[in-house]
């Protein structure tokens, strides 16, 4: 159950992958991204925040956390990576900026649907437990809209990932885009790596525990490793 | 909102269509079935029953239903198609054939997963109204199911097509899948014309209306006319 | 498949429709307004807020969008109109003004549930993929929940419409509310026709999109133009 | 929270009730149906079978069992009423007579949609438990789809109704039109006592769960006693 | 249909409620909770905010407002309850408050999961109207995800409560899991009693009604009284 | 997140488990049995069907098949196990036998609700893809309806276990109710191999997948093994 190409995208398509906060682009859809950079396709990744300040015990440096998104996009092929917030105080609430949101996915400088005119935007899938996953889903959801040819680039495919801690959701999904990633588990397992400051040793957000997920899913159409995705929109 | 290929299926790829009676297979995917066909890809059609007798008012002559299926094949440029029972009574219940139906769609001499071996399987979609479509799609859907490689095919593509009066329908599915058709509208409206006994002036098996239902399909994506599908599988 | 009325209103009988925007009360439920307010229903429409400043590539001024609904609502047969909010800034963000835009449907002085004490309340379906669609689901949503006799008014009908672009969302609802609007197509399209800052020539947001959406949902009930409800309450 | 008629039909109006078993069309529908009744609808009921044998420890007497719903019948004022099919050998399992249960709905000679030619046809839900429910609501629901005018009748309006146990469901159904039937529970009463045979002093199938049911339908709309319905088709 | 225990709690075992305002920990689940508190489990209740100013045409005192929600809890044996908020406006929005609120059941001193360590969180279910309530449970249901053992407490059990109006919901939710509360009616009654300033005489927010629909809620599996609640995590 | 009981259930507590085929109850529920077993729970194993003939390229021996369930369910701790229905023909097809396979689960000699009158019942979840898991699904649903105390058992507990490629479905269902079966995936897996003729050594059917899919569930809930439930009732 493979195939050279994913969804029909090709060597010099484009695709944009948003991301709540660096290290969602690895977790959930990185063995793909890594496999879509293989192949040829340009894969973009806006994050929309990283925070200043206390979290999950230990400091969020934003500039050690630019470099470990760095890190990250270069094990797994990306083209180019920007982080659009800096929380300076920690309290930022992206919930409640959705029209903002909106406005970054559709016009960020250096990646957004204007920026790299995308064929696949590939944003959080909506049933995640998480407020900001939420708040980017609904906005990716919105950029995503169809437009007229030549006003605003409309992405022919739009794709949901899964965030950590997976099936804590209250909505049930159709995850029914499954890609083998068995010969791209290394670059995700390097890639997850990189976030030094965020994977934990067990748990939810442990390498561990995210080998078992996509094992699961290889199970579900026969291979090692697979990734699954809510496919929302796949126009050809 | 265009691509050369569809799910990135390539020529030279098998595509089996089940349809429950003949025209199932125009009336929802016939667009789609056309430019696949003329991409290169090998379309084959099982149509599962015909009944000899009364229909509709008038008579139901398998011998002239077998013809307009031809007709409608050739039209749309199907490689292969088959009709699997004629039902003499006109009394059979499919729906009470399930385990029958599941056989037929693996092992079909001329027209079934074992025979043609496909990239992508296409079958009626859940929530049709129709107790046929309904056990032709719990039939398909079963036998769609993955198998150990080697031992039975698993096609990488499971997509679900719309029935007539396709909005008749109790159950909620998510039509994501979209097939810009406008080239091929001529080839579906000729397949359609094919089924003299089948299709009427007007009413929900009008080409009219179901010119307009593709015309609004079509409205969604930015196109004249367009297809939409349940995407069940897409591996890749 | 037609009748005089609308789900039992009578002449005489007061509606609320809450749009987000001026237009939303013309694309998504503009036929089904002109066709009660011909029978003698009195139709009342809230326009939650215009922005002035840029948008769609040029300007947005309220004094004109105003205009443009009064020419709308009055192609309708619209009995009143009123727009709660100018949006100064062009920077207002209403899905972080929930309680205000409840208090809003609840108390605006000249067109909410206290003013006018409806019948039916219509308002954007829960679908609808645009953050301020949804922000006015959820209040209208919440001011008519039912109140003892008495209290506050308590609408027997609650209905959501269609927005633009109305088939681009993650949430499958139930239109099972049809309304043969055949006879009205005409003044929705000088309603719409009202709306040149808004209506575009191609595109979802043009009038010849929104009439094959329309034709469709005629298709699904047997007429030439119809638009579908989601039917949240029907007390009797 | 009140209106005189329901969902706008007339009198002289014609509704007809699709029942798996006698009792089911006053369990559910019971209060409507009166309500309709004394509004000067004329009611009719088709009951799709009955058994003879052994039933809940004592004999069903397909005799005694039409009794019992005539006597319903006229506790409620319907109009008319049918048995269509008389299990005498206690092993009929209907649901795998899907297409003859169609063909019944369609045109069985009393009490069907050829019959009766109503404006309103109803039938259990889609989530009831028991697999005759099941079938019914499945052929009920196919019978009703939409003909081109002359054809066959159609039904504008379909309402589906609670069964017993009617909170013993796996599926979800939106349970949105609401009849206050307060002034008929006394009518409904009487028909349930008409059911000596099946109605028991405790449990799901007893008054007196059964008026607690009615009596918090009622209090989500603000009246004494409602009955709910899912309003799978409203044409206007 | 009776246990001794609910979902296998202990006595000893401590439970978590979170209410968005007093009396909604009593509306929904107060006989559960009086029938946990009966066998041993410590019930710990965190309100949001209360409000003071102008409140269903009366004032509301935050001190009045604490001391009938220190009488209610009384009545229930609830353990400790806290308020968290005191809206001195009137004009909080919590749903623009969504971190914050994720913080605050996280780690409020005497209430939250920090300080209680609880084994089920008991929240309001997702498919309420107000806005209040959704955003309540989006946090609680965020602050309920997995975490590695030894870093934050994660409640094996988590629970969706009703709130009053329970029926005005544009979401089916499944309300799988039952508890027969017709022992501690009596204490929920008196616990209702306690809310002077919140409880109607007549209408959703009434005695009686609330009354009706624990009695309907019983009729479904077979007690005088019951409480339904969506089961969202059961883990054993 | 462990618990010593699950759901409730205590020592001497009766539990019945309905399997479509020998080895369904060890693939989807396997290590929850071996779990309750442990725990002085009654597990009760009805099995409907077996065929007699040609299966998978081998030959199905009733004889042999009914050895191997013996064997895994010893392995497990079950105390009793029987199959219902020995299909001679190998052209059964249970999916039109509704009505008797409702009397088998109520009232079978050896294991039933009838025999067993146990506290939890064990079906299939509804969304399997097979049409004999939906059949038995179906069945034993309705076979746990309430009934007033002392006519029938009624179960308290009713469970949906996963099958074989679980995520093959066209159906979301809640997966709720998680147990821990770190202890017990040794006893799982040795009833797997127990099925010789049934178990492959790749593929969904293979030890390895099922190994992969029961971590997987472990990792959602922070174990190492774990199985997942829909929990259609849970009644305290």
């Amino acid at each position: 159950m493979n195939a050279d190409d994913i969804a029909g995208l090709r060597p010099g398509d484009r695709v944009l992958v948003v991301a709540p906060h660096p290290d969602d682009e690895t977790i959930g859809p990185g063995g793909t991204l890594a496999r879509l950079a293989a192949f040829g396709v340009e894969v973009h990744v806006l994050c929309v925040t990283v925070r200043r300040g206390a979290m999950y015990g230990s400091e969020s440096d934003p500039f050690i956390r630019e470099q470990e998104l760095a890190k990250a996009c270069a094990a797994l092929g990306v083209r180019n990576q920007a982080i659009a917030w800096i929380d300076e105080t920690g309290r930022m609430d992206i919930s409640t900026r959705q029209r903002e949101l909106v406005d970054l996915i559709e016009r960020h400088e250096e990646a957004s649907l204007a920026a790299v005119d995308p064929v696949a935007l590939i944003i959080p899938a909506a049933g995640g437990y998480h407020q900001d996953h939420q708040a980017v889903f609904r906005a990716g959801f919105a950029a995503a809209r169809v437009h007229p040819a030549g006003l605003k680039p409309t992405p022919r495919i739009v794709l949901g990932y899964r965030g950590v801690e997976d099936r804590w959701s209250a909505v049930d999904e159709p995850w029914w885009l499954h890609v083998d990633t068995s010969d791209y588990w290394p670059a995700k397992q390097e890639a997850l790596r990189a976030y030094a400051t965020q994977i934990r040793s067990a748990g939810p957000r442990s390498i561990d525990q995210i080998e078992r997920i996509d094992a699961a899913t290889g199970a579900a159409i026969g291979t090692r490793y697979a990734e699954s995705f809510v496919p929302y929109r796949l126009a050809f």
